[in-house]
């Protein structure tokens, strides 16, 4: 692991190029991920051992912005392979509200990239005093978050520069994968071949800008998804609002037929994410309704699913699907990438944003 | 209580006029509403009493759409009134992946206007088997899922015609706040000036047409709140969206901050809903970031928070925070049927949906 700040990349007269942050730190995935493999496995084994030996009864993850889409896939690999119930918690009900509800039995797990948002840092706190047992997944292992805590997890993602973040969410997926999985008393073997995965997605940025370009006039898009894959499709309209400042919704297939698809004709783009799995078979009346309407719909997918769409963008990396969304992510990451500077915005300085986000 | 269905409303010469169902509904809420009190109020009391003495030790929801903004209103009365942590179910675990998870000293609360969502019956069903009591709050007491639940209450808003719910969701909203307070131990007294304030905000139809007027030629809208009035901004959105197909985003005032605010310009409106109490306290620093960013914001308050704001809208009704919710998504609804209708289009049948949802 290597702790030197990534310089933003300059053009030859010393400008800062746009978006050359955003582009170095998506680029770093892979490396990123094998990190992962080295450093946090171990980790991941140790602290899955602790909580097993609490045997909590229910999950609660407590996360904003991107880190509460990687909170969002870890409950879905909480309810599926462990068989806990869980649930994304409401910051505010403790830290505005003060509410102090029993949590014996708890795991309360807190994902941020900075460890330094001070609603998180309080719900943590106050968790623990609830009788919860706390984990902490961040990239800072020095925060406040990591301190009051009674376990902590590194991502392991260096330091992140650009506002946007992308390399801690994909670091974050896997480290709260290989903490499940360890927990299932699982090896981690098919989490090895994730960051090759992740390097074949970066190199397929050339793709994603050509779908940039078919997309350059729209301001407003919709992504959708299912189980593991929902996540994918919240973060990728995140990234999309943050940096191209599109007007992207996500919504998972079944809501989206309850109202939101009224919304939607054929003058704005639907990106369906739908690797091969149970999750997509679910998809499949979903994208069925949407073809029937004429709407522009890419398909990024794999195995059965991809027959469907006006634009296919093929998953060819044959992860199990609930590894899919760590590399999936960095194609829609490269997608928002390309839309922002296309559009002439610099996504590492989105306008209104920095990256530490402090919210009581 | 009548069991006659709404008349469609029509004009002189017999033809629909565009949204008129829709309007009648809206109209229609303060009667429901003293409805459930009187029908609702005994029967929530009679299942609060069953719940109490099974002791759950936590809260699960599984809704869609509409009913799921209830669901995550009900969530923060669970975890702020009663200290009991909650969560919001993604049925495709249990539909989708199989999951069974150990669903001992679990309420799983399901929300359905129809009670006919096949996911949700699925849901239900399989939560029981997990060992969990079961409480479907419906409109239709003779439905599926009233059916496999252990526990049925009836939301008593009568047959509703419009696709884009709004009696039957602050129906839910009552029920389910009953349900809470009576198993609290609480004497619903407060709760007895709902159907009063929810006649006071249908009668400002006129002002939300004015508003609708101000947001005649925007495509986008962004609608923002926190604690329990962020399911209002959600279900706000939602109607603006499958009514007047504007492309509505809401985000709490915490996650706003963390990406999405970039997206939004001067050219697009906000809309904060800050009824006085805990939650909007503390959505001021979140007012003050958007107006330092010169946003046009317009303001649905009360009290202290009512000096913000290019456009104040003022809450008058007095009620507690944890009511407001019930009736100031009257005037949300009343903006997006002006403003449906101000384009043309009719809510009473928005493109592309049906009103029961059929998602497996």
């Amino acid at each position: 692991m290597t702790d030197a700040p990534i310089t933003p990349p300059t053009s030859d007269d010393g400008t800062p190029v746009p978006g050359n942050v955003m582009r170095a730190e998506i680029a770093e995935q892979p490396e990123v991920l094998a990190r992962v493999l080295e450093l946090g496995l171990p980790q991941a084994r140790e602290a899955a051992g602790v909580i097993r030996g609490r045997r909590p009864r229910f999950v609660l993850f407590a996360a904003r912005g991107t880190s509460d889409h990687a909170a969002l896939y870890a409950k879905y690999l909480v309810e599926v392979r462990l068989g806990i119930p869980a649930g994304l918690a409401s910051p505010s009900t403790m830290t505005a509200y003060g509410a102090r509800p029993d949590l014996r039995d708890v795991l309360v797990v807190a994902v941020s990239q900075s460890g330094g948002s001070p609603d998180l840092v309080e719900t943590a706190a106050a968790s623990r005093e609830c009788g919860a047992t706390v984990l902490a997944v961040t990239n800072a292992p020095e925060s406040e978050l990591a301190r009051v805590a009674d376990l902590h997890l590194d991502v392991h993602a260096g330091p992140e520069l650009a506002v946007a973040a992308t390399k801690s969410y994909t670091a974050e997926l896997l480290t709260l994968w290989l903490a499940v999985d360890a927990w299932c008393g699982g090896d981690a073997r098919a989490a090895h071949a994730v960051p090759e995965a992740a390097r074949s997605h970066v190199e397929r940025s050339a793709e994603m800008a050509t779908l940039a370009q078919r997309y350059r006039f729209s301001d407003r898009m919709l992504l959708t998804a299912r189980g593991y894959s929902y996540p994918t499709a919240r973060e990728a309209a995140l990234k999309l609002m943050e940096t191209s400042y599109v007007a992207a919704h996500a919504f998972s297939g079944a809501d989206l037929l309850h109202g939101p698809l009224a919304m939607i004709d054929g003058g704005h783009p639907v990106v369906a994410v739908v690797p091969d799995g149970v999750g997509s078979a679910a998809m499949r009346p979903v994208l069925e309704r949407l073809l029937e309407r004429g709407l522009d719909l890419a398909v990024i997918g794999g195995g059965a699913s991809i027959p469907f769409g006006t634009v296919g963008i093929e998953l060819e990396h044959g992860l199990p699907e609930d590894l899919s969304p760590i590399v999936d992510i960095v194609l829609l990451q490269q997608l928002a990438l390309a839309m922002a500077t296309d559009r002439g915005h610099d996504p590492d300085q989105p306008r209104g944003l920095s990256k530490v986000t402090r919210t009581w």
